[in-house]
């Protein structure tokens, strides 16, 4: 069964007939994504993986009354007409455990990471305190209760959610992890996406390319973004432009979670991914979407497996995958923020959107007195790489709009390459 | 040889007597790297390291005049005054190679990424041509020259520099590096990090703390830190506070490129890091730092090998490895940008510094009404790893101001996962 895209008016009277808005089409992806199962994996391999459950600590943190200096632990009011003298009693280490309780006029010599003694509520910093001899110590100053102490408890009582599921596990993550005890850790199981380019012009990496062929980079491209969304890539290689080597390479891959296929999917006599895929099984959800770069853009599912054809211009691959493949595989995997940042910024130059269509212009976005602002890369189109390859970040001009202005704030979606970069000019 | 902290006026008064400024200190720490050597790799495996070496092209991007439409491939003259009905004298798909020119009143259908055959000059989309008949063509309107055509060379020269060196290969890089012929590619050797936690309060992550005990968690942060900014990330376990035990950690490790150590480096009697730094061949250049959280940083070197002394407070941890160890990890590997990007961000609260030196306070940084605003995360200081881990930035401010106030822009250091967070309050 095939259902055309649908056909009501969208408010956004310029799109061209029968493509679905993006925004719609984002929906419909959303929509027909599930949770995948869920594994326990070691700590180590959790790093920028998606928690799966809300995580809580199993103890008080801090763990004790603990010093947050090197210093003595005394009872504030003995030393409130400082300088005081005041015998010391012991001392205190991280790792140990204090036995004696500080008394009317005692010290304890504490060091940072230290229990503090039962009996004295304050620590007051090395620097401030000489001492008298062996056995005492001259307070210099002041110190109000409870300082440079880190009360158990005060920053995590033992059962509080510390993290919560959908999150990245990135390395502050560990560290909360590690604290709270979790030497395991329940994230979502990699989606498995299997990755198809199509093509007679595609050519392989390492060859030189004959007369109209092309060499290709749609493939490694497609495998990178999908690992660096968490999902576990694995190349189906180039298929030719018949309809039979194309269900022959797909036929293997109907039991990953996604199917990337590139190239083959606009309207012409050779576009031959659809009817594969109709042969295939395939439900299609929709076939075309009003952005650009990459309005035929393809989606549906096989059974349980969701299947996009992406457009074969590099360029539109690229920004497809991030607009509507990425936010899906996040989804899969349980992740609370499925799209990259938008932000807004500051055009430094006009730019025109005469498509009718969500236009993703390729931007090099960097903060300038306090805001951000966004020039234009120097782009020849959908197929431009290096253009692409450019820029830190995409300006988002809607359908309905035809241009924006230089000095004018407009949406910026930034890339996975925005915290690589300092968005300088080139 | 031991160096003191410089001790000259460094401009900012209020900076704590024997303190390094960040800024010097970063500086300090960047002229002692140095490059490590290259090396090829496929280029699979070169995702999200450092290109190290300017990338060209060999071959013309596109490699021909290329359709960037379905359509006919026309002389443009010929359809001035469309309609005008035109001779079809064959068709070119892509990966094919044009056998026939176009002659005056002829057409050749065409298929996206084809080549366009000699005496074309312009491809008319589909939706604007009719056929006539199985020979002829009519075509509903009259084309640019040059339209719907990507001209040989337009993006890129044979020869040209592609991608410079220095940059992060990320997924548009990978196409570009594709398309470009490079299968393998050189990029800077990962820098081996090895990391050792000192401290007798130190368990491991599966075991329960006994009393006055915490666990490990800058181990597991670090190790994934290091391996997030490239590094070849070793873990040399758990030292207790004694000096032999330390060296005897570190001197397996002396052959890394850097060493990282957490804990033990304030000025407490049982600081034993930098004795046995000292031990083991270490020339200081520096041992404390006027940030906050992380004053007790020591820096130097064991013969090649940079040596960090990072205190043992998780957060102090973490924000030091951010500011000083990161950059450095960047410089080995010859990254053009070495700091993750600082934006202008409009504070929704105050902020204070009572330290006297660079504050670095955890925020929610998110985008609305076309800025960016902060609002800082609860924190309970150094020791909190939880504030920490709701964080997507650092505001930082400056050593010599006391405070900043609500809707005043500051300077936001962005975390690593600024891009997988949208910032709203959680």
């Amino acid at each position: 069964m095939r259902l055309d895209a649908p056909r009501e008016s969208t408010g956004a009277a310029t799109i061209p007939f029968g493509m679905l808005p993006v925004e719609k089409a984002l929906e419909t992806v959303l929509a027909e994504v599930s949770s995948l199962p869920h594994e326990d994996v070691a700590l180590a391999d959790a790093v920028s993986r998606l928690l799966a459950e809300d995580v809580r600590s199993d103890i008080d943190l801090p763990p004790f009354d603990r010093a947050a200096m090197d210093g003595y632990a005394v009872r504030s009011g003995d030393v409130a007409a400082a300088p005081a003298a005041l015998e010391v009693i012991g001392e205190v280490r991280a790792g140990q455990w204090p036995d004696l309780p500080v008394g009317p006029g005692q010290a304890v010599r504490i060091m940072t990471g230290a229990p503090v003694p039962p009996g004295a509520d304050a620590v007051q910093q090395v620097e401030k305190t000489q001492p008298l001899d062996e056995f005492r110590v001259t307070l210099l100053a002041a110190v109000a209760p409870g300082a440079n102490v880190a009360l158990r408890g005060s920053e995590v009582r033992a059962g509080d959610v510390v993290l919560t599921r959908g999150r990245v596990i990135d390395p502050a993550a560990v560290a909360v992890l590690a604290s709270a005890g979790h030497s395991r850790v329940r994230v979502a199981r990699r989606p498995v996406v299997a990755v198809l380019v199509t093509g007679d012009e595609i050519v392989d990496v390492s060859a030189a390319p004959g007369p109209g062929q092309i060499r290709n980079g749609n493939g490694p491209a497609l495998l990178a973004l999908a690992r660096a969304a968490g999902g576990d890539a694995r190349p189906l290689g180039v298929a030719p432009d018949r309809q039979e080597a194309i269900e022959a390479a797909l036929r293997p891959a109907l039991a990953a979670d996604v199917l990337l296929v590139s190239g083959g999917v606009s309207a012409g006599d050779y576009d031959l991914v659809e009817p594969a895929l109709l042969d295939l099984g395939a439900r299609f959800l929709f076939t075309k979407v009003a952005i650009r770069p990459g309005a035929p853009l393809v989606f549906g599912r096989i059974g349980k497996t969701l299947v996009f054809g992406l457009p074969g211009n590099p360029v539109s691959t690229q920004v497809t995958f991030d607009v509507f493949v990425r936010p899906a595989l996040r989804k899969m995997q349980g992740a609370r923020v499925l799209a990259r940042p938008r932000v807004g910024v500051e055009l430094l130059e006009p730019v025109h959107n005469r498509s009718g269509r969500t236009s993703h212009v390729p931007v090099r976005v960097r903060s300038e007195d306090g805001r951000l602002v966004a020039r234009p890369v120097r782009s020849m189109g959908s197929a431009d790489l290096t253009a692409h390859a450019r820029a830190n970040a995409l300006v988002v001009i809607g359908a309905g709009r035809s241009h924006a202005e230089a000095g004018e704030t407009a949406e910026a979606l930034l890339l996975g390459s925005f915290l690589e970069d300092d968005g300088a000019p080139l």
